[in-house]
């Protein structure tokens, strides 16, 4: 061992000691007679000195050629320090150094190595393993760990089994994102990577494991929008011999575990709200639910006062903001200029000021008086000083841009407080969406979520109003778990496929050993899924997953510090039988 | 919950409650006016009463029609059985039934789902999900389950962080069995997936995570010999500022703590070998210590007696197999046929018998006397009653040869008690091997591998006598885990890239992130990684790894259960820009 202990647990106790240390040098001060090295590892920061009258001179020499990042490894002897630091472990004490090796020297790094850094994202992706070294990066993946064994040991200890599926799979067009991996024993064929083991902890609850879970990667080659992986990390989870209301009650206590233990936060019985109350309320399927401007809809009182914009539309939805009546002109400018832009898409916002005299002043004088803005306010339940904010428009891309507005305005307005948990259980997912550019339905789960067993009639007559025995974990105005009951026999699984436009032969050829299986005496069964890379994230107070994740990889899925992905040799290609085809 | 509690958990105390019981049938016996059946869960089997009298009519019809693997809920009371089963926990308890439900009915299935069972692999592989039902199976994933989960415990507890890496990697050329990725986004390019971690532990070490562990899975596109898998999961483990000796102290107790967790079993300190010393005595490098029958080389004794078979070849070498002098021609020529069949290929044997009357006879009492063989005997500890089984021919060969023979001479004997476990370090292991084939060096670990310190002038002088700071972890003559102390500096690695033929530019094409890394402060690092597959059924008695993965490939890489791989559709190809060359 090059260190006797390391750079985060020496503290007035060990005054005395002789201690060999090892680590990086963060910084040195030199006052030529006199030297000090902030020696830094993954544990902490043991300040170092050399000085003229006690230390060996070629020693301190040594020590004057120091740089930032070098590697060292000193020898000395624990002495009390004169000026403490009580901001750290170590601050009480330093060590006077009497032998010095430089274990490798060190370039200068192309940042600072520092808890704020001057190296931009590209920059520091590129030399990850310089971010690594600052302690937020670093802090952030112990932390991650910690919470993936928290899980893990919870889990374990409520009966559950990790079993690891394989990732060498068999590719769906269904699923269209795949990730392939040609073959090279069998010519011209492919495995896929999966996108969630879905079928696989199905076939284990087939197979009588009864409690599955598995921290496992999962892969999605899609065109990533911000703040998304091509490779993520799923806590994946399965139940046999269950319902809706078990799979809630045990994955509540897992996520009120966490909380307790990694954050020290209790939290109550988590709300539940159906999907459409929560689409109706916050226009949002996953609504953040620690602060209030919960939407009003406006149709009865806004509408047919001979104003265009709204009266020609399906929807008239407002929020009230409070405090917000004193806005100047230039402010209500700006949101509205927010939600115009093309990430939002609306077209315009109304405006209604509920002042402190108890009057109103809004952007529709002309079409509406005084006592129809009281009456929006009074349905709206803005007090005298809120400002209300109206849209218009088709029902559901309306809400989104409101929706949209009133996360933007909660974070202007600091309502998201990082420290502050609400979760929340999402339920009652329609069964089906209706695509219309495909013009047909598609899950919108996943193909092996049941229907409601008393809406069954209902897939046959009105397949669109069947509700789905499925549930989303939100946390914060973020999803971090879905999941739901899964259809067990064969002849429902095959009138979902039917519904989602399969032939009996792509059925077959797709998925027909789950239906197999099916045939052998499966169990009821339902699980559950958890972004593992959101959860730490958002128990981390952020909501960025890069910074949780030891080698991300960039909005263009490219890996900037190995630089991947790359051609390979022509002997590969033609050892998989492959030609890549010129660009068109 | 469909169910009060599990099959496996009923017993004395329990009689005259009412309970509801979900799993399978795993048989039923019906004599008319009264049924049994067992009914199997992960947890046990708990036996079921029908009758006439007791259990409403209706109810006893419907369990008349019960098959083998029909998933049912019974509901009923605990009761005293008559005649008691001690061999299961359940045994003292039956429920009497008085309601059932069917809650999926089973097709007849493949096989029989009972710990001995009829189906054949292969198709006990197409129906994984029927073969996991059966108890052996079952346990053997859960057993796993336990393993990796005391690993991880375990090395959390010792300060370890795991640290999760990524599946999309680079493709390296000089790895040439790397499964690759084709990229949508970047026409032409590929990702490559990890045969092992390698290169991020070693920059997680650079970034200062000072510990690092991960259960991974890793990837490897080889011709597959018995018992290998193209995904297999590795216990990779990478540690800053150590030395070979303490690597060795750390996973020595990681391995003495799983034995005693899981196995009940306590081992003392792990001997240690040389390489060479390995394959002097036991002609192989990850040597079986549970028995003896240790070489003898017998070149002094037995060359230049005008035996010519012997007398031109560099090794001649002999085991004593104990108590074998009795064996018969036909077993002694089953013995010559065995070694002769190609899996081996030897040329034959030369047999000594050490007869209990003190004389000798052997297959070339020709050329040698009495006093000859008494040589023999005594060089390689022979006893009477012991056989001595001779090879001659290049070492390397012969010693394989002749270590397969005693490896099978030992099933024979059934001397590889899977009960006992004998760990053994084989260290100092050759830096570098010669590949006839492509006349140049090969690493014999990895390219990053360290030699050892003092041997440094030797890789420029004569680079074969380098021996590097190299080790495995053998148990019970298997290789379960191997490491080393890594290089960390640019300029010692950019030599080894030149032994090993690499040009500048393919080693900064390849790995330049890494050589980057290295300028900026590289600490002292090593590791190792364990095969968690081959771990788990050592420790679970066994010597095939496929029994312990939930969903394994067969020999030629195909998952036949869901079919994989597979072609993929000609849109898929055309997004990735591939063609399948046609066969020639």
């Amino acid at each position: 061992m090059l260190r006797t202990t390391n750079c985060g647990s020496l503290d007035i106790t060990a005054v005395g000691q002789r201690v060999v240390l090892a680590g990086w040098v963060q910084k040195t001060r030199n006052k030529g007679f006199m030297l000090w090295v902030d020696l830094r590892d993954r544990y902490g920061i043991t300040q170092i000195i050399f000085d003229e009258e006690r230390t060996p001179k070629a020693v301190l020499e040594l020590a004057q050629t120091l740089g930032r990042e070098f590697v060292i490894q000193i020898e000395g002897e624990v002495i009390e320090r004169e000026s403490k630091n009580p901001n750290i472990n170590t601050g009480a004490i330093e060590i006077l150094a009497d032998q010095l090796q430089i274990l490798n020297p060190s370039s200068i790094p192309p940042f600072t190595i520092e808890n704020e850094t001057d190296g931009g994202e590209e920059l520091r992706m590129q030399y990850r393993y310089l971010d690594i070294r600052r302690a937020p990066v670093r802090e952030n993946l112990i932390f991650r760990h910690k919470i993936a064994l928290a899980i893990r040991n919870y889990l374990s200890n409520n009966g559950f089994i990790e079993v690891e599926t394989p990732y060498l799979i068999k590719s769906t067009p269904e699923g269209a994102r795949d990730f392939v991996v040609p073959s090279r024993m069998h010519h011209g064929e492919f495995y896929a990577l999966p996108q969630s083991p879905q079928t696989f902890k199905q076939l284990l609850m087939v197979g009588g494991m009864d409690k599955y879970f598995q921290i496992v990667k999962c892969f999605r080659d899609e065109d990533l929008r911000a703040d998304r992986q091509p490779e993520f990390t799923q806590i994946d989870c399965e139940l046999a011999f269950v319902e809706q209301e078990d799979i809630l009650k045990q994955f509540e206590g897992l996520t009120r575990h966490l909380l307790k233990e990694i954050k020290g936060v209790e939290v109550g019985d988590f709300p539940r709200m159906p999907y459409e109350e929560a689409m109706r309320r916050f226009g949002n399927d996953k609504p953040d639910i620690r602060f209030g401007m919960e939407f009003t809809e406006l149709n009865k009182l806004a509408q047919g006062k001979g104003f265009g914009v709204f009266d020609s539309q399906e929807l008239v939805v407002g929020i009230a903001v409070p405090g917000a009546a004193e806005y100047t002109r230039k402010q209500i400018d700006a949101l509205i200029d927010w939600v115009k832009r093309p990430q939002v898409g609306a077209l315009g916002l109304v405006w209604v000021k509920c002042n402190t005299d108890g009057s109103y002043k809004s952007s529709v004088d002309k079409f509406f008086n005084q006592a129809d803005l009281q009456s929006w306010a009074a349905a709206s339940d803005a007090q005298a000083g809120d400002l209300i904010l109206v849209m218009a428009g088709p029902t559901q891309s309306t809400r989104t841009q409101l929706s949209a507005l009133r996360m933007e305005i909660a974070e202007r307005l600091e309502l998201r407080d990082p420290n502050t948990f609400a979760p929340l259980w999402v339920t009652d997912f329609p069964l089906l969406e209706w695509d219309e550019e495909s013009q047909r339905y598609h899950a919108m789960h996943h193909p092996f979520t049941a229907p409601k067993p008393e809406q069954l009639d209902l897939l046959d007559s009105d397949p669109k109003q069947v509700k789905a025995n499925a549930y989303d974990l939100v946390l914060n105005g973020n999803e971090i778990g879905g999941g739901s009951i899964r259809i067990h026999n064969t002849e429902l699984q095959q009138k979902m496929f039917d519904l989602l436009g399969f032939t009996k032969e792509e059925a077959q050829a797709q998925f027909g050993f789950l239906m197999d299986a099916f045939q052998y005496g499966a169990p009821p069964h339902g699980g559950i899924a958890f972004g593992l890379d959101r959860l730490v994230a958002l128990l981390g107070g952020k909501e960025t997953i890069r910074d949780f994740i030891a080698f991300p990889k960039n909005n263009s899925g490219r890996d900037l510090m190995i630089d991947a992905p790359t051609t390979i040799a022509n002997e590969q290609l033609e050892e998989l039988a492959l030609n890549i085809r010129p660009i068109n």
